[in-house]
């Protein structure tokens, strides 16, 4: 095997977020300084950034099969995540005060659901999940009470990429009379997202997890939500997210998930080869687990614990040598709390603070993987040699 | 005087957004697909995202003259304005529920304020403004009480332009003990922004009114100040802005807030000797009146009524001249309501459906302002005589 080109990154950390891809950023490119009017503006400038929104967001509807009205932009994943639960939960509180979500979703659903119930009343259930973080949707079914306006549960989660039974939760919200948002940034460039095939009431997107542009996200919302606005101000998407439109964005946003939407099935069957290949290789280092779901998980996700390594010392090893990894979510990376995602899937805080993720993307080839299965494991080897612990049980053994 | 080019615009609608100039669109452009991670991973392309925001959070501190753990970056002004107010208001309910603002502020301010009273129980004081749109830092301190927690007045009208007396409003703030928020977004490319020197506790500002990108924001909050997130999830921005960071987009802020800064004294000269052509061509026009103050007036800014006229109707006829105006606030400029900023200063509603709005920008020049001069009395002759009513009292006088 060759030495990696010194420059050469290997950049496995897409589920914390992509690159922009040429198209995307090509895109995008007019609408910074040629096409640059506010598209609340009367004039020809304003109404070709009202246009190329307008158009953006057809696009977004199209793939998501609904009408170009149910589709607000954000500024990302974080704020749509938030627009559906706290803006849904504070227009329907007369309704019901009671909200359902897993242990396992990412901080934007859980933050949120805190929120509600420390200053707004409001009693979340925080479902358990299998040891594949897998939510059951009995327990879902379960939990309604007649107070229960909200369920919340991810489509894919971001750090062991468990895919979640959405449709069946979906005929339970149906069947029920219930709201239910799905939080889809991981899934959007793998799976297929029309909402009325899922039965979602609520989804959320953003860019940056599909190879389009940082700072911009979609909330779908079914006609006739009843939705109460975060941010304030003039009257842009329907008055439910005040501030001018950040047009190269939104370009960019349509652009992205269009291009993955076209190259999705193929991307995902070639991903799924290569995160095979990468598990199989990483399951042959001794004491080490795979985190999450063989089949029910995402085509680019592998996570994994190594006994007696701290996951952090991992990354920063494995960064020396070129290859960007991660302890779990990057949103979380820099605590020191055990990821809650691990701790719900039944392990101990030790084996936590073992785990690494390595989501694999666009630009990763065969040669990536087979350069990080010669790497990984001297870098475990090292750094299990390193632990005093882990060499006072070797002993004992 | 020569035909303009056919493909030229003469664009004076920078009050509305500025064009990304191009170094700013240049230092942003690593940060889309190659210095892409996310700042919050631990890998080197997670550090080198990370360096560029506290880089970029380290620029925008210094020319706000305040520290860098003072600057919080938002997707936009109406956020920043939004965190600041509703923030503040609602971290701090329980020494006060009474906030002070102007009758003239942005609908940024305006309804995050009615959504207090609405929903918060706060009491809003929206003080009048004069015939210039000033207001009179006594009616601040007269209408401060023991349940004043906030005082929010913007330094420069969005609309016509009004410069208001900042500094003298916060030497009343501060010795009441209250705290002053400062919309600052059409001020930052022309004035200073030290904030110790206005006397500011919280400031807005964004990227799109400085020839930076649209969708960024920053918001100044003075060190120890108790704010609530708008937006939860993860730790970003201190826990004040979940989501992760638009990277680009904050470079672009900074470089834009640093050449703006550097250019400001003589871009501002530049532009009044524009306006002020501008200004004494258009009173040239019979039956015209001036918008906003002579003096205390931005630099870029002319807004200016014509009797017998429909604002809109002059905007789309300029634009068919290839000049892009407006008719006031792009961000209220779809609504038939006629404008609560040229109410407030005491024009009519008829007089208020008939304003339009000319700002000057980076690419303003003086062969323009000729054009405009030129082309200006025939639009409103030729609107006039199509109006029954102009005709009608022409004849009677």
């Amino acid at each position: 095997m060759t030495m990696r080109d010194s420059h050469k990154v290997v950049y496995l950390d897409n589920a914390a977020t992509t690159p922009v891809r040429k198209e995307v950023l090509e895109a995008m490119k007019p609408y910074f300084s040629e096409k640059y009017g506010n598209p609340s503006s009367l004039h020809q400038k304003g109404a070709e950034a009202k246009q190329a929104i307008e158009d953006s967001r057809k696009v977004v509807a199209n793939i998501l099969d609904c009408t170009h009205d149910e589709i607000i932009f954000t500024s990302g994943g974080t704020e749509s995540t938030n627009l559906a639960i706290k803006g849904f939960a504070l227009a329907n509180k007369h309704k019901g005060n009671h909200i359902i979500t897993q242990k396992t979703e990412h901080h934007a659903v859980l933050e949120p659901c805190k929120w509600l119930e420390k200053h707004h009343g409001f009693s979340v259930t925080y479902l358990n999940v299998d040891e594949f973080g897998l939510v059951n949707p009995k327990d879902v079914e379960k939990a309604i009470t007649d107070k229960t306006i909200l369920v919340s549960i991810m489509f894919a989660n971001n750090e062991i990429g468990t895919i979640q039974p959405i449709r069946e939760i979906a005929e339970i919200c149906i069947g029920n009379n219930v709201v239910l948002h799905c939080d889809a940034c991981q899934a959007a460039g793998y799976y297929d997202l029309e909402v009325h095939e899922l039965g979602t009431d609520l989804l959320t997107l953003n860019g940056s997890k599909i190879y389009g542009p940082k700072g911009i996200g979609v909330l779908y919302a079914k006609r006739g939500m009843d939705i109460v606005p975060l941010i304030h101000g003039g009257e842009q998407e329907k008055g439910l997210r005040a501030g001018t439109e950040n047009v190269p964005a939104i370009v960019g946003l349509a652009k992205a998930l269009e291009l993955a939407t076209k190259e999705r099935n193929a991307e995902a069957k070639r991903l799924m080869t290569l995160r095979d290949n990468l598990i199989r290789g990483l399951l042959k280092i001794p004491q080490v687990k795979l985190n999450g779901h063989l089949i029910k998980r995402l085509p680019n996700n592998v996570d994994v614990l190594f006994s007696g390594v701290e996951g952090e010392a991992i990354v920063f090893m494995l960064s020396e040598k070129g290859i960007c990894a991660s302890t779990g979510s990057a949103c979380s990376s820099k605590h020191l709390t055990p990821s809650h995602v691990l701790l719900a899937i039944g392990r101990t805080p030790e084996e936590a603070h073992g785990s690494l993720r390595l989501t694999l993307g666009r630009e990763t080839t065969e040669k990536d993987i087979d350069y990080v299965l010669k790497v990984m494991p001297k870098v475990v080897q090292k750094l299990r040699d390193m632990s005093p612990v882990w060499k006072a049980n070797a002993k004992n053994q």
